[in-house]
């Protein structure tokens, strides 16, 4: 299934977005323009506002609160992504280079910054202080869950709980908080927003896990950035953590870890020590059960096309393959 | 006259300030805490929340809004301190280990993050949208001075007027938004916001004039960092561009800047160059031009041990010599 297609029911809503994002990072400096336009063209999937639409669409959303809420919620996103960045040295992303590799990681802390800003700035003037609250908490998440995983990189001790506990913060939480806010929009009571916050933690588990998987499992062509780029940074991800305790080939994996600086040679050893485990099949076991857990804690009184299009997520999520 | 007794006034309530500040960087990541602490150990001048008490204490203020806005002031600009310094890979900062030189830019960018967050969150629990709109209208501003600085890298063209604009986006705004919503939280009518507003800004503009000058005229051990630092990171500041317009050497001192990489030896002419010519005594006049407009927009209305202390800090700014 298309992507187009699982958000057909947000297309118009997610053009008003794509239009105010264009006008919101307009800047009487140039370069900060150029920069946000840039991060813009890149793209994305944009499902953190596609679901944030959805959600809203449970009930009659105001499009004055609507357009910018989502994108705030698209900016924050950006923001995290280009930090994220500078703080990799990444050189692409999806593909196309990243501004830190354009402009330098000078220009790009700044233009996350701003970013930021302009997200806050929306929520203030559109949002409250309700969506305000719930985004400020996701941030300092996402920021606990990333400081997290750096204080844990090639650190081969790591349990599946520290694991999920990290994505959860880093990954999961922010898209619980889009259908939450969604719901908020949605004037929905107070058990449906509870339950679709709950959908979506468990839409952005299988999410975080699926695109850690495709890192040991997809060509670089296919995920637009180098395959086994994880591991090589030291991130160890799901499949690298069951491996560590189920491969026959376990100490080596420990060891290349360990020793941290690894060339092409060892990166493709580590990822052949996961597959000689059902380290694959677990994962998909995991975003099976996560996925399950989207589809049962929907609840049934949405209306029927937003039901339907919050069920089609959790197949497609579940489908992707990069 | 010593920094306490400047802001006497404002004693009782900045210390609430430095207990607010101390728990909301505690975070359930120690290291985030860890990173937190270090920051507020580091200390610092606490102009910004000082000004917003004093001007605040111009009405009656609600303690319950006084203390997390000004925390909320002083978390933005360890944010934006904390981003400057990875940006410029800084190693001290007031003679101490800045937090990229003891985790590296990975993790202290998300510290930043942090703060950011949780500064947003107080406004957003306890300042309310005004607040908010003004603040991250000053980031925005801050991120834009930044940017426009880091484009101008190297560029001996620039103007006094280009350096005037910035400076403003950079430091006096945010300075000028101190006092514009202290005036707010005071209650105080349209035209003594606008007022103290203005003053806030004639105050930046003046402190940021003195930093920059005594790059050029302190020692490394009286700034806490090393002297010259501003042009050897190709940051041309008002001696610097006046030089460039003025001295004799001015020949000389734009090839080393356009040269880029300088050695001590080049720094030390690049400054010599500069004291060939009248340029600290033309910055002290800016200096001096900039605080007699700061005394004389404070609005006579004002309790009198509130303008006797804005008085103050205005003499104290023009007396600051490292």
């Amino acid at each position: 299934m298309k992507k187009h297609a699982i958000f057909a029911l947000a297309q118009t809503e997610l053009a008003d977005v794509e239009q105010e994002l264009a006008s919101i990072i307009r800047s009487r400096v140039d370069l900060v323009t150029d920069i946000g336009s840039h991060l813009l063209r890149a793209g994305g999937k944009r499902l953190r506002p596609a679901l944030y639409i959805l959600c809203a669409k449970s009930g009659k959303p105001d499009p004055a609160v609507l357009t910018p809420v989502a994108a705030a919620i698209e900016l924050i996103h950006m923001a995290t992504l280009v930090h994220d960045d500078v703080i990799d040295n990444a050189a692409t992303r999806r593909g196309i280079a990243t501004a830190n590799a354009r402009w330098g990681n000078h220009v790009t802390v700044l233009a996350g910054d701003f970013l930021f800003a302009k997200a806050f700035s929306l929520i203030a003037v559109h949002g409250g202080n309700e969506a305000l609250r719930i985004l400020t908490g996701t941030i300092c998440a996402i920021c606990e869950g990333e400081i997290s995983q750096a204080k844990d990189l090639f650190n081969p001790r790591q349990t599946e709980e520290d694991y999920l506990a990290r994505i959860g913060n880093k990954t999961a939480g922010f898209i619980a908080a889009s259908c939450e806010l969604g719901a908020i929009t949605a004037g929905l009571p107070p058990a449906d927003v509870e339950a679709l916050r709950h959908y979506g933690y468990a839409i952005g588990m299988a999410f975080q896990i699926t695109d850690d998987l495709l890192d040991v499992t997809a060509s670089s062509e296919q995920i637009g950035k180098p395959a086994g780029n994880d591991l090589r940074q030291g991130v160890l991800t799901l499949p690298i953590i069951y491996a560590l305790q189920h491969s026959p080939q376990a100490g080596e994996l420990r060891r290349i870890i360990e020793a941290r600086d690894m060339a092409d040679e060892q990166v493709r050893r580590g990822i052949a020590a996961v597959h000689m485990t059902d380290a694959v099949e677990y994962c998909y076991s995991r975003v099976s059960d996560y996925l399950a857990t989207a589809r049962r804690v929907l609840p049934s009184s949405l209306p029927a096309e937003v039901h339907a299009s919050l069920r089609n997520i959790a197949d497609f999520v579940g489908l992707r393959k990069y």
